[in-house]
């Protein structure tokens, strides 16, 4: 696709017409969980006290439709269908951002969340599967709210399986050109045709997992709401809770059940497509799922041997909290068994280095990934051979087949700005008064889509506290995270703006 | 030159035993001073008392002498003179661990410190210029060995200057092939000549610019031992004080003179060359030398203004104080006038970065170095060029002529090999009990050269306390670190050996 002379503005509106459509529609889905678990007149109108959300959400959804149609039927029917790469970018970070503006309304409306800073950094976090929180009593809030909180996650998963898969390698995205040559799908010769093919197959696996494991939950005792809210938080590997105690009250029962589909979301979703179809030795094939695997067993074993040798509590009570914090820092989830700092300091240490490494690529988990880190492993440890050998040619392998050096460099791009980014984060959020640790824990767990992190914003804190300049900064830097690095950043080059 | 067949340790044993030799020379010039400073009976045959220096120093220098010679002559004059890469790996590692292993001796023989642990790591850290000490209290330490201390130092960043100007260019070493380019010199063909033209040249620098600031410290009243000790301290980028205060109670004065030679010790050392021929255009076109000067500005501009805000201080103490950490922690010093843990938060935050920069290639300081992290951050936002134009071919560009793939390659695996220690050095530390802080300040302080890091081994800490398999490994970092990871870690691999 060639990169368009002038940009066409008008299919850039009518795709967020599109989005915001499907928005006011999910958000009319949680009017029945504000009917049902209503206390008092449901239909009183009462806004901004904190417990009546019926019209909040009905008025949000109904403005969010209404300015989507708008924005639909005002560019008119005669719209030229072609999407260059610069209208690919320009949609992608600004739908995530649209959202989660029209999303944040019935927080505020309702006064559930009193100010919009505070609403737009929830809806934000949830829309960027980040599962970070400002909600000091999530138990307080009217339950048609937290369905739509949790909705806000389900629907981010939902993008970011067809941003992961389908967009971005297109756009030639932190080297996700690699991870896409398995997908079965037809010649990408234009971006509309594959996305729709992409994204039926995939969300068609993102659903049945959703069902099955609500299914499951509520097998486990869970009522349809919390079942259905957590299988969000699980799927899009988001991370917000009904509970204020997130898991930790739950049964080991559904801390399993939540463990193994945390598993799943962080798992390349073409493996899936791939299991589905019988072909499981191509699975085991996949390199990056057998470190993904490797990755949980190793700490995990670490840090369960650790807590028995130190705690006095059961091994089962040792396994089943360290399997779940690992899993959940790994893919990025953020739900929470266990307070990991208060465990023995390496294993802190430990669980930290985890919220770099992130989930598989093409799964809903954010970070780094997986497959970026073991390609850098492997061709930094390479470059050991290759001083031994200057004259040989030695590339980097992955599945069994070489890595071109324009996929290499696009991946240690991306990690060094990650961590540049990571570093004027970290300043940044210093300078708005947290202390170290907490500065560090905020950029990371932001950035990496995570949710808990450590200091103040660890797994028992919020970020209720957080200045508002540092919500929306902190809000800035999920997007990043989410959207890889370069679709954001791209935006911010004068030379993409000039031609 | 060729990989060659077989292993010349010949040639190795010769070399070692040449530098023991030079070692043996040096200790002895601490005499001297042990002597003119002597309290009591300066000959008095005691050892392991902490008192009493003359024996220890002189029995050392003997044996370390004869060990030297034995080696040397061991060998006969019939050895071939043929230096191959794998001779040149192996000489660099082992020299710097031969040279500590016996330059601990006079430490241990005189009590000063009492157990070889902490002497090897006193001698390590020195001959790497890190700076780290395990001394409580240095001004109890008699004169002639804190006199050795130092020399320590000096001799490290003599070995460091042909190290990185003639030999790691010629091993292929972390993309510093760039960096020689402009080094006046024969053509390399031959290890030999090259090291032996570029060593003369270099180290006639060296010794010019430590005689002047040893000259101009007198000036502003120290005595010749606190001159010379101070200044081969400065020129190594080392930072063994004579002080149990550092550089605190020195004048005004005196810590801008050592400011400024900081600032000299830390620039390319060929810049210097350039700069006793007139070449001053030369110099003003090396893009890293520029980013050095702005580095050092601009932090400090932002520290002082801060410190000015937020203190009672006086402007000009903010000001010097501000430019003197700066400078200490960015060229890899480790000299203190002020204590920067208790400054504020994000200021704090911001000399931690620095101690990931380092100072410039070819100089005596360490780190990562800021040429890679130019070439790093050129090469990440060319890529947001690169999206763009993915069908064209965009170098990155240092000092106006495009540099290959093959450096960029070997800078990314530089910077990521760095990265990975960190983390894993960091998990190390904290298994052996350290805090978060300490950890990651004692590892970055220890892979960088600097000396003072965070927490417990701050600006005003030690590395007293730390476990005894804690400062074994710190001291095997010091080693990677000063070697630029890859000479000592090709060693590990087993195909270095097998041919």
């Amino acid at each position: 696709m060639p990169w368009s002379r002038k940009l066409n503005f008008e299919i850039i509106i009518r795709i967020i017409g599109v989005l915001l459509i499907i928005e006011g529609v999910f958000m009319l889905s949680a009017l029945p969980f504000s009917w049902y678990y209503a206390t008092g007149d449901i239909f009183a109108w009462v806004f901004f006290d904190g417990q009546h959300d019926f019209w909040p959400l009905l008025l949000s959804a109904l403005f969010t439709l209404g300015i989507g149609c708008v924005l639909y039927y005002l560019v008119g029917k005669e719209v030229k269908k072609s999407i260059g790469k610069r209208e690919g970018y320009i949609i992608v970070t600004f739908s995530w951002v649209v959202i989660s503006l029209f999303g944040a309304l019935p927080f505020v409306l309702s006064g559930a969340i009193h100010s919009y800073t505070d609403a737009f950094f929830e809806t934000i976090s949830g829309f960027t599967t980040t599962g970070a929180s400002i909600l000091n009593d999530i138990e307080a809030v009217p339950k048609g709210l937290l369905f739509w909180r949790s909705t806000t996650h389900w629907i981010g998963g939902m993008g970011i399986i067809v941003l992961s898969l389908a967009i971005l390698p297109f756009l030639g995205i932190g080297g996700m050109q690699l991870f896409i040559a398995e997908v079965p799908g037809p010649t990408p010769d234009k971006l509309h045709p594959r996305i729709t093919a992409t994204a039926k197959r995939l969300w068609g696996i993102y659903v049945i997992l959703t069902v099955v494991e609500t299914g499951l939950l509520m097998f486990g005792g869970m009522d349809l709401f919390d079942g259905l809210c957590h299988a969000f938080g699980t799927m899009a590997t988001g991370g917000f809770s009904t509970k204020n105690t997130s898991i930790t009250g739950f049964s080991p029962y559904i801390q399993y059940v939540i463990t193994l589909f945390m598993i799943l979301a962080g798992t390349n979703f073409t493996l899936h497509y791939l299991a589905l179809h019988g072909r499981l030795k191509d699975i085991w094939k996949n390199e990056e799922y057998r470190y993904y695997l490797a990755a949980i067993l190793v700490t995990t074993i670490i840090i369960t041997i650790t807590l028995v040798v130190d705690n006095t509590s059961p091994i089962e009570t040792s396994f089943r909290d360290s399997l779940f914090t690992v899993v959940s820092i790994l893919t990025t989830t953020g739900f929470v068994t266990s307070n990991y700092l208060t465990w023995p300091g390496a294993l802190w240490f430990l669980i930290f280095m985890l919220m770099f490494v992130g989930g598989s690529a093409g799964s809903t988990g954010g970070g780094i990934k997986i497959v970026r880190q073991l390609l850098l492993f492997k061709n930094s440890f390479l470059e050991l051979k290759r001083l031994m050998h200057p004259q040989a040619i030695i590339p980097v392998r992955m599945n069994n087949r070489p890595v071109s050096q324009d996929i290499i460099f696009n991946v240690l791009a991306f990690f060094l700005i990650y961590m540049i980014i990571f570093a004027i984060g970290t300043f940044i959020m210093s300078i708005m008064g947290l202390d170290f640790e907490s500065a560090i824990g905020s950029t990371v767990a932001a950035l990496g889509n995570i949710g808990p992190g450590i200091g103040s914003v660890g797994p028992i804190g919020n970020y209720a506290d957080i200045p508002v300049a540092g919500k929306w900064f902190l809000s800035f830097l999920m997007l990043l995270g989410r959207l890889e690095l370069f679709t954001v950043l791209i935006l911010f080059s004068p030379a993409f703006w000039k031609r």
